[in-house]
C-alpha cells in the first residue's frame, strides 16, 4: 500500500487524518500474505461415527434434549407455582403495573433491536455470499443470527415476567412475619429464570450439532452466538443506562427533599422499579444466555481447528456437552438438597441471615459440579490416552471452583463486613462526600489487584495441566484450557443466574410493598384473617431491608463472574481467529508477535475503546439523570393529600428513562460496530492486538468499576441500617458515593462482558472479509473501508458525547444561592 | 521445573499458593533455553573513528559541553536574577518559611532515597558481580547509579530553591498592578528550573559517552539511569501524596467552615504551599531530568544491539547527541524571541491572557525545534544511505509536534473554556456533587480514547516512515522509529518543564499575599514609595488568580507530555531487554507471540499492578487527608483575634503530611519493586508482557486520571471566577470533584511515568540476573526466588491498605446529627 492512494481517500476532514495515518501506518505491514482460513465455515464431522457407553455420540447428545425438557419443565412450573402464590390486591397491582411498563419498554427494545440486526445482517450476508455459500445456505445462516437474538430477547421477558409474579409475593409473604418464604420465593424465581435460559440454549446448541448438516453447522454456530451476544449487549447496554437513571433520580430527592427511598409520591419509583427489571433482570439474563452459548461456540471451534484427529474432535464434542446436560441435572439437584436444608433449619424461625442459603447454594451446587465432572469424564472418555479425562476434568474444576471463590473474594472488598467498605464509612464521617468517592476507588482498585492476580493464578494452573501431554493431541493446548477454564466458569449456570436475580426480586419486593401504601390501605383484617395473627408491618419491612442487603451481595458477586468467562472465553475465540489468519498456524505467526508493530499498535486502541465506553456509558446516565431529577423536582407534589405520584408524571420519568437509554445505546452500539469493521480492515493482526487489549482492559475496568461500586452500595446501607444514621450529613455523603457506583457497576462494568465478546465474534466475520476482499479486490478497497468506517465510527464516538450532553448553557444556569453559615 | 519441588517451596501459606501457582504455571513454558545477551553489559564503539564535518565524534560531542556550560549559566544567571527582584519582607519572610519547611521534608526524602537505593545497589551488585565485573567496575557501575539518583534529588532542589524565591517576587510585583511581570518572573524561574535540569542530564550523558571507557559505558548508562529513575519514582510518589493530603486538608475547611482558600489562620496553609513545592515543583523537575536521560539510554541501547554495523552506530549516536544540545540552544533562543515578543505586546498592559504567551512559546519552540532537527540532520548525515536524514528527522518531529499537539488536545477536555468542563458545572448544578463526579469520569474516559488515538496515530506514521527502508540498517526499525518519537516528545525539554514549572509559583504567589497579610501591615506608604502610586490590593489579587488559572491549565497539559514519552520510552527499553533474551532475535522469538502463553498471563499481571498502583496512592492520601481535616478541624482557631495560625500547628501539619506520604511510598516502592523482581524471575517472557501491559495500562490510567482530575479543577475555577458563586451549594459540590481529581491527577497519575520506567529499567537488569542463575544455578534457584519475591510484593500490597487505613472502629466514630430540613 502507497501513501499516494491514501492521500486520495480523504484529504479534508483532521478526523480522516488520523483516520488515514492509522491506515498507512499499519496497513503496510505483513497482513499482506494472510488468506482467508474460514474458520467461520467450519465443519462437524459426524458424531455419530464414534460411540459412547455403547451409544452412538449424536444419540447421546440427543437425550441430552431430554434434560432441556426436564429443565424447562422445572422452570414451568415454578412459574405456575408462583402465579398461584397469594399476594394482597394492592401488591398484584403494583407489579402488574411494573409489568407492563416493562413489556412496553422491552417492545421498544424489540423494535430497536431489528434495526441494528439489520447493520450485522449486511455484513454476515456479504460475508457468506463472498465465501461461496448459496442464497439458501446464506439465509439459514442469517436466520440463525435472528434466532440467537431472539433467544437473547426471550429470556429477558421471561425474566421480567416471572420477576414481577415474585416481587408481590415476597412482599405480601413478609407480611407473615417470617422470614423463610422471603428467601425461598425470590430463589424460586432465580432458579426458575436460571434452567429455562441455560435449557433453552443447550437445547438450541444440541439441535444443531445432532440435527444440522456438518457442513452448515460451524456457520449456523457462528450466526447464532453473534446474533445472541448481539441481543446481549444492546439489552445490557440499555437496560443499564435505563436503571441508573431512575435510581440516582430517586436518590438524589432522598437528599434534596429528605424523603425515603420508595416514597409513593415520588414519580421516579415506578420507573426505578421497572428498571430494576429492565437492567439487573433482562441483563443477567441476556448476559448469562450469551455467555454460555458463546463459551460453547468457542470451544466447538477451538476444536475443529486444533485437534487434527477426527475421532478425537468427537470424543471432546460429546464430552463437553454431556458435561453440560450433566451440571443442569447436577444444579437442579443441588438446589433441592440446600433446600431441603434451608427450609428445616429456617421455615419456623423469626430471623435468619439471608446470605448464609445463597451461599451454601453456590458451594454445595460447586461440589455437585466438581464431582459429577470427573465422574462424566471417567465414563464417557477415560480410554484417552495419557489420563486425558482427570487433566481435562481437573482444569474444567478450575474454572467451576473459580465461579464458587470469586464471589467469596468479592466480598472482602464489597460486603458491609469488609473493611474496605467501613473505611468508606469512617472516611466519609470526617471527608464527606470527597474521601467517600476516593475510599470507594481504593475499593475498586485494590479488589482488581487480588481479583486479577487469582485470576491469572486460575489460568496458570490450566495452563500448567495443559502441558502435561495435551500438547500431543492438539495445537495451542493452552489456549484449550484456558476455554475449558471459561466453560467451567459457568457450568452451574443456573444457579448463577439463580443468585444473580434473586436481587431484582428483593429490591422490588420493598418498593412493591411501599407504593401498595398497604399499611393504609385499612387490609388488617383481611391480612390478620388470612396469616392467623396481627400483621406486623415494621417487621415486614425490616425483613425485606435485611433481604434486599442479601440480594445487593450475590447481585454483586455475579458480575465478577460473567467478565471472568469474558476474558478466558474470548482468548479462546481469539486464537480460532488467529488460526484462520495463519492457516493453522503455518504462516505469518511471526505476526502474533511484540516484533510486529501493527499488532503492538492494536494493544494500543483497544485501551482507548474501553475508555470511551465507559464515558460514553456513564455521559447516558448523567444526562438522563439530570433530567429525570429536573422533572422530578418540579413535578413532585409533598403538600397536598395525594399520596401517590399520578401515572403520568410516573410515566414521563420513564419516558425520560427510555429515551436516553435508546440514545446512548445506539451512538455507543454503533461506535463500537464501526470501530470492529474499522481495526478488522485496517490489518488483521493489528485487529488481533486490538481483541486481545479489549479482554485486557475490559477485564480490569469491569472488576474495578464493580467493586467500587458494591463497596459504595454497602457503605450506604451501613449507614442507614447499622448505624441507623438516615438524613446525616454522613448518610448524605454515602448516597453521594453509591449514586456514582451506580453507572460505574449497573452500567458500564456489566456491559463489558457482551461488547468485548460481541466485538470477538463479530470481529471473525469481519477480519475474514477483510482478507478476503484484500486478496480478491485489492488492499486499496480494504484500506479504504477501513479509513470510512473508522470515521463512521469516530462520529459515533464524538456523538456519544456532543450529542448527548445536558446542553444548557452555563450563562442560562440558576444557581440556588444559600447563605454561608 | 516440576510440580514435586515447586511444591516444596512453601506448602502453607495462601498466599504463597498463589506464587506457587503463578510459579508452577509460567515457569514450565519456554524460557529456559533463554541465555544472558548482556545487554545491561554494552560496549560503546569509538566515537572518535568517524569524523562529521571534519571533527572526530568524540570531539564533536565534546563541544555539547560547551552547550551544557552556557545552560548552566543561563540557569544561574536567572537565579541571581530572581535573588536581587524586590519583595515585600513579610513575603519574603513567608516564602523562606515555605522552603525551610520544604528543605525538613527533602532532607528527610534523601535519607529514605539512600534506603531505597540499598534494596536496588544490592541487585545491581550481585548481578554485575555474576556477569564477571570485578569489584572495581562494578563499584563504578554503582557510583553512577548514586549519581543518577543524586541528580534527580539535586534538581529537585534546585526546582524548590528557585520557586520560593519566585513565588514571593511574583506576589510582591502583583501589588504594581501591571500584568507583565507576574508573566514574566514564573517562566523565568520555569526556564532557569527547565535549561539547568537538561544541561545536567545531557553533561552527565556526554561525560559517560565521551570519557569513559568504551566497556564499561554501557553499564554506567543502565546504573545511572536506574538511580534517576528510582529517585524520580519516590519523589514522584512521596510528593504527590504529601501535596494532596493538604490540599484536601485545606479545601475541606472551605465547606467546613466557610473560610477561603489561603487563610491565614487554617494552619494547613502552610503544608499546603510546602506541598506545591514538594509535588508541583520537585516531580515534574525529577520527572524531567529522569525522562530525559532513560529516553537516551534506551535509544544508546537500542542502537548498540539493533544496529549491526558499526560506522552507522557511531553516526546515529553522535547524530542524536548533537540534535539534543542543538535542541537546548533553539529552546533558549525560542524563549528569548518570545518573551521580546511578549514585553513588546504586554510590558504595560493593564490586563492580559497569561495563557497566550505560553502557549505561543510551546508553538514557536516546537516550529524552531523542528527546523533545526532538519538542519542538523543535513549537516550531520545527509551522507547515508537512502535519504536517512530527512527520514528520521521526519520521524523525530512526530514526536516534537506531539509535545505542542497533545496540550491542545488536552484542553479540549480540561479548560475553562471546554465543553466538557462546562457539563460538570452544569450536571453539578442540579445534581450535586454526585453528577459532579460522574461528568469528570466522562470527560477523563473521552480525554483517554481521543489522546489514545492521537498517539497510535503519530506511532503508526513513525512506524510507516520506518518500513520506508530503515529496515536494511537495522533490526526492528519500528521500535527504533518508536524510540526516536519518544526523543522528540522531549526535545524542548527545557520549555516543557518550564511551562510545568510556571504553576507551582503562581500557586504559591497567591498564597504567599494572603499569608503576608500585607494589606493590614500598614505598609501602603512603603509602597506607594516604591511603585509609584497607591497599591490596588484587589487588582492584584485578581491577577493573581487569572495567572494561577493559566498555571493550572499548563501544568495539566504537560502531564499527558511525560506518560506519552513513558509508553514510547518503555517500549524501545523493553526491545532491548528482548534483544538480550533472544540473543539478537535469534532464539525463542516465538515466546514473544501471543501463542506462548506466559506471554498471556505477564500482560493480565501487568493491569492488575497499574490500578493496585492507583489505590494505593489514593489509600495514602486518603488516610492523610482525613488526618489532616481531623487536626485542623479541632485546631483552627476562627475567633480569637489572631490572624495566623501557630507554627506549631503548622509544623503539625506538615508532619502528618510527612509521615503518610514517607509509608505511603515506602510500601508502594517495595511492592513495585518486588513485583519486578518476582515476575523477572518467573519466566522472562511472562516479565515482557508484564513491562508491555504495564506501559498500556499505565498510559490509559493516567491520562484518564490526570483529565478527570483537570476537568473537576477547573470546573470549580469556573464556578469562582466566571459565575463568582463562592459559598453556594454549586460552589461545593465543584469542591468535591475537586478533591477527587486531587490524587487523580497529582499523585497517582503523574507517578505511573517514572514508576514504568524504573520497573523496565530495573527489571532489565532483573531478567537478566534471573536467566544467568537458571542457566548456572538452575530453574529451582530463580522458582523459589520468585515465590519468595511474590510473597513480599503481596505484603507490600497487602500493607499498603491495611496498614495504611484510617483504623477507626465503625462502633467508636462520632456522627453528626443535623435535623432533616
Amino acid at each position: 500500500m502507497d501513501a499516494t492512494r491514501s492521500r486520495r481517500i480523504n484529504p479534508g476532514a483532521a478526523i480522516g487524518a488520523v483516520a488515514l495515518l492509522l491506515l498507512t501506518g499499519c496497513s503496510g505491514g505483513g497482513g499482506g500474505t494472510s488468506h482467508v482460513g474460514g474458520e467461520a465455515n467450519l465443519q462437524l464431522p459426524d458424531l455419530g461415527s464414534v460411540t459412547f457407553l455403547g451409544m452412538p455420540g449424536d444419540v447421546l447428545l440427543g437425550l441430552g434434549l431430554i434434560v432441556c425438557a426436564l429443565g424447562l419443565g422445572f422452570g414451568m412450573m415454578t412459574y405456575t407455582q408462583l402465579r398461584r402464590m397469594p399476594a394482597h390486591a394492592a401488591m398484584r397491582e403494583i407489579s402488574e403495573l411494573i409489568y407492563t411498563t416493562c413489556k412496553a419498554y422491552l417492545k421498544q427494545q424489540g423494535r430497536f433491536l431489528l434495526v441494528l440486526w439489520g447493520f450485522i445482517a449486511a455484513i454476515i450476508v456479504l460475508y457468506y455470499l463472498s465465501l461461496g455459500f448459496g442464497v439458501g445456505k446464506t439465509a439459514v445462516v442469517i436466520g440463525f443470527s435472528l434466532i440467537g437474538m431472539a433467544g437473547s430477547y426471550a429470556v429477558a421477558w421471561y425474566g421480567i415476567r416471572v420477576n414481577t409474579l415474585a416481587n408481590s409475593r415476597t412482599a405480601h409473604a413478609a407480611i407473615g412475619g417470617k422470614p423463610y418464604p422471603l428467601h425461598d420465593i425470590p430463589l424460586r424465581s432465580g432458579m426458575s429464570i436460571g434452567m429455562v435460559l441455560i435449557s433453552v440454549e443447550l437445547a438450541m446448541m444440541l439441535i444443531i450439532m445432532v440435527f444440522l448438516p456438518g457442513e452448515i453447522a460451524g456457520a449456523c454456530f457462528i450466526g447464532f452466538a453473534i446474533g445472541e451476544s448481539l441481543g446481549a449487549s444492546a439489552l445490557r447496554i440499555a437496560g443499564g443506562i435505563f436503571t441508573k437513571i431512575a435510581d440516582i433520580g430517586a436518590d438524589l430527592m432522598k437528599i434534596v427533599f429528605h424523603i425515603k427511598e420508595d416514597d409513593a409520591r415520588n414519580p421516579g419509583v415506578i420507573a426505578d422499579c421497572t428498571g430494576d427489571n429492565a437492567g439487573d433482570s433482562v441483563g443477567p439474563s441476556a448476559d448469562g444466555f450469551e455467555t454460555y452459548g458463546v463459551t460453547g461456540v468457542a470451544l466447538i471451534t477451538f476444536i475443529l481447528l486444533g485437534v487434527p484427529e477426527q475421532t478425537m474432535q468427537i470424543q471432546l464434542l460429546v464430552w463437553l456437552f454431556v458435561i453440560r446436560a450433566v451440571m443442569v441435572i447436577a444444579s437442579g439437584i443441588s438446589y433441592f438438597v440446600n433446600s431441603a436444608i434451608t427450609r428445616s433449619r429456617f421455615s419456623s424461625a423469626d430471623d435468619m441471615d439471608f446470605e448464609k442459603p445463597l451461599t451454601s447454594l453456590v458451594w454445595i451446587t460447586s461440589v455437585v459440579c466438581i464431582a459429577s465432572t470427573f465422574l462424566t469424564s471417567a465414563l464417557l472418555i477415560s480410554d484417552m490416552p495419557d489420563g486425558m479425562w482427570w487433566k481435562l476434568s481437573l482444569i474444567v474444576s478450575c474454572g467451576t471452583l473459580a465461579g464458587a471463590l470469586i464471589p467469596e473474594l468479592v466480598k472482602v472488598f464489597t460486603s458491609v463486613k469488609s473493611r474496605h467498605t467501613r473505611e468508606v464509612v469512617v472516611s466519609s464521617n470526617k471527608g464527606g462526600p470527597s474521601l467517600d468517592i476516593l475510599s470507594g476507588l481504593v475499593a475498586g482498585n485494590f479488589s482488581a489487584y487480588w481479583l486479577g492476580m487469582a485470576i491469572t493464578a486460575l489460568m496458570a494452573v490450566a495452563y500448567w495441566m495443559s502441558t502435561r501431554g495435551l500438547g500431543e493431541f492438539m495445537l495451542a493446548p493452552a489456549v484449550f484450557a484456558f476455554g475449558l477454564v471459561a466453560f467451567g466458569f459457568l457450568g452451574m449456570g443456573p444457579v448463577t443466574i439463580a443468585v444473580d436475580s434473586y436481587g431484582p426480586v428483593t429490591d422490588n419486593a420493598q418498593s412493591v410493598f411501599e407504593l401498595s401504601t398497604i399499611e393504609e390501605a385499612g387490609a388488617e383484617d383481611e391480612l390478620e384473617q388470612e396469616f392467623g395473627h396481627k400483621p406486623d408491618f415494621e417487621k415486614a419491612k425490616y425483613l425485606l431491608e435485611a433481604n434486599d442487603g442479601a440480594g445487593n451481595t450475590f447481585k454483586a458477586t455475579a458480575k465478577p463472574v460473567l467478565i471472568g468467562t469474558a476474558v478466558v472465553g474470548a482468548t479462546t475465540m481469539i486464537f480460532s481467529i488467529m488460526m484462520g489468519l495463519t492457516g493453522g498456524l503455518q504462516h505469518d505467526v511471526e505476526n502474533l508477535s511484540l516484533l510486529h508493530a501493527p499488532f503492538l499498535l492494536g494493544l494500543l486502541v483497544g485501551g482507548a475503546v474501553i475508555y470511551w465506553f465507559t464515558g460514553a456509558s456513564i455521559q447516558a446516565v448523567t444526562t438522563g439523570a439530570y433530567r429525570a431529577v429536573e422533572f422530578i423536582g418540579e413535578n413532585i407534589d409533598l403538600n397536598s393529600d395525594a399520596k401517590r405520584a399520578s401515572d403520568a408524571d410516573s410515566s414521563k420519568v420513564v419516558e425520560i428513562c427510555t429515551r436516553y437509554a435508546q440514545k446512548g445505546m445506539f451512538n455507543i452500539f454503533l461506535g463500537v460496530f464501526f470501530a470492529t469493521l474499522a481495526f478488522a480492515f485496517v490489518e488483521p493482526f493489528f485487529f488481533i492486538g486490538y481483541l486481545i487489549a479489549m479482554a485486557l482492559f475490559g477485564l480490569y475496568q469491569a472488576i474495578f468499576m464493580a467493586n467500587a461500586g458494591g463497596a459504595w452500595d454497602n457503605a450506604k446501607k451501613l449507614v442507614e441500617v447499622d448505624l441507623a444514621a438516615k438524613s446525616t450529613p454522613l448518610h448524605e455523603a454515602t448516597i453521594v458515593g453509591d449514586t456514582v457506583g451506580d453507572p460505574y457497576k449497573d452500567t458500564s462494568s456489566v456491559a463489558l462482558n457482551p461488547v468485548i465478546k460481541f466485538t470477538t465474534l463479530f470481529g471473525l466475520l469481519a477480519v475474514e472479509l477483510a482478507v478476503l476482499l484484500q486478496s480478491e479486490v485489492g488492499g486499496w478497497l480494504t484500506g479504504s473501508l477501513a479509513a470510512v468506517f473508522l470515521i463512521a465510527s469516530m462520529v459515533f464516538v464524538y456523538r456519544s458525547f456532543y450529542s448527548m450532553r445536558i446542553d444548557e448553557k452555563l450563562e442560562d444556569i440558576t444557581i440556588e444561592v444559600v447563605k454561608a453559615s
